[in-house]
């Protein structure tokens, strides 16, 4: 079957019309005919090879809303005609401690749908069942895509952290990721700080359902809310004055990071020991948590802001996505 | 009421005998006759004024165990003649949030035992009746001490990190602290491994309960048990490779330092979010966990391992302590 898409077919590259053949189905896999796909930071940083970890050609897209158009013969759970998500991750092993205890986006040999495979900006993509996430009726699949990476990312740590609905919670970063976290915190039941250094951001982010936005660029902001929260969610990749943010919590407090920052994070031991706190990070999260999120997501009818732009303006939309000017995340419509 | 005791006069200097008048007794205080007293680290740290907060002249010793001589007109839970621990903390403010909480460890307005009053290193000693934990019955008092201070310490973590019976668990540092820790954590259930630098402690570490010591100055041995521990408690305060020790967590392992070590943790955030992990820390334990502890270590009969120094011969003991020869607590005797 031939899957026609875009594709970079070289570091920093624009994307360019792409073909290949998907080849023979195997037993567990599914294919899913392309409605919508998101665009996550990290098609940029695979484009880029920032990580470097891309196989070129690369179909970037991993923020998939589909319909399952075939299946092989040992596929469980999901039906041709399906409307499935497909996130980050495309497969797992199925089989290790990871995934036998329902951590399958912790096993050692998943695979991501964009590194040594072929993603969303297509209008096909293949994947294994068990990262098919059947979609819950009533979703509006328009909207829905950011949710299979950008949204289970910052959902994941709500439930790790064992947030609760009486927590004064914050926010850093209310771009793609962030501004889907502040409403999950919202409906959650919590009071949310959001921290962001774009002051044209404000009035969005209030609307989204923050209690306040602090200017991460000041000290005296920061300093006002001294030993208040009791979770931090950061959805930025850049250093941070982790210790100015850890004085932001308070006793019992736990630190959460998203974000990929490439420099070691300089954390005070005194910090963490003096108030009983904690520094924790998380990638996306299990097919499991995938699938009780939307439902949460239908039940308040959570959904990113999202921008659309037609496939086939892709180039367009990853210039709009890199120039930071996305409000607050862009999907692609087939 | 005066009391007899050995205190410093200056920073780093040897103690000397000292009396001091204690005045009339609070409310709600108790005065304790000092039996026995455990010398902890932070003693020395104290009487060198590492940490920029001693007020000389100070009488050292916060591992106390005793008996209630007097108390003041308001003291609940407490009677004369009462045996009793009283470890770092003396006093909290008793109305605020984390002390309405239970957790009155984490009182912004606590006073501990040597900072700005003096300790168990005399005839008697005066605290709140919150910190003065009524010993259970049975209890070897001879040997009790060190649980007051370096015990909690460590038996705290376990709590917060919610170790299970089925974990298999790692402890940097066997000394004072470490090999409480090694005996509490076995007899939790969990397969212990510690990591110490010294061979010659080897063979006492094994007879605590631990499954393997690690050489922790050998990268070979700690890549031997990559991602194989669910928690590490840190319990020394220098500067660990901490990435490496990371490393040898399983997926959503916790690492949790009591050690405080003064130049920041350089912690890689990739390492946090691809296995869940994270990095906490924490002081003492509350008086409600304390006595908790107490409990649970009559029934299983742990104590740390003691050596017994009369109380005049006090800074014998402390070089002792100096010059790392403890095996593995110090408790002086009056």
């Amino acid at each position: 079957m031939k899957v026609n898409g875009y594709a970079a077919l070289e570091q920093k590259a624009k994307l360019v019309p792409f073909s290949y053949e998907l080849g023979e189905i195997g037993s567990e896999e599914v294919d899913i005919k392309v409605s919508y796909c998101g665009i996550c930071h990290s098609d940029l940083s695979m484009i880029n090879n920032d990580w470097g970890m891309t196989q070129y050609p690369m179909v970037p897209g991993h923020e998939i809303i589909g319909e399952v158009i075939a299946k092989g013969n040992a596929v469980k759970n999901i039906s041709v005609g399906d409307k499935v998500g497909l996130g980050w991750m495309s497969a797992s092993c199925m089989s290790c401690d990871q995934c036998m205890d329902g951590e399958h986006h912790l096993c050692a040999k998943s695979e991501a749908t964009i590194v040594g495979r072929n993603g969303g900006f297509a209008d096909k993509v293949r994947g294994h069942w068990s990262w098919a996430i059947p979609l819950p009726k009533g979703i509006d699949m328009s909207k829905a895509g950011p949710l299979l990476c950008g949204g289970i990312t910052v959902f994941n740590p709500i439930i790790l952290a064992g947030v609760k609905p009486t927590d004064r919670v914050g926010v850093i970063g209310i771009g793609g990721l962030g501004h889907m976290a502040v409403k999950f915190l919202k409906h959650w039941g919590c009071e949310v700080i959001a921290f962001s250094s774009n002051p044209a951001k404000k009035k969005s982010i209030l609307k989204m359902g923050a209690s306040q936005v602090i200017d991460s660029t000041s000290p005296e902001e920061l300093e006002s809310i001294s030993g208040k929260l009791n979770f931090i969610l950061n959805t930025t990749n850049v250093s941070l004055d982790w210790n100015s943010y850890l004085a932001t919590l308070a006793p019992k407090g736990k630190f959460h990071t998203v974000g990929a920052v490439l420099e070691p994070m300089e954390i005070s031991a005194f910090s963490l020991i003096m108030g009983e706190k904690s520094v924790g990070g998380s990638p996306i999260g299990s097919p499991a948590l995938t699938k009780t999120m939307l439902d949460f997501c239908v039940r308040h009818n959570i959904y990113p802001d999202v921008e659309e732009f037609p496939m086939a303006k892709v180039n367009e939309a990853l210039e709009h996505l890199e120039k930071g000017k996305a409000r607050f995340r862009i999907v692609l419509k087939n």
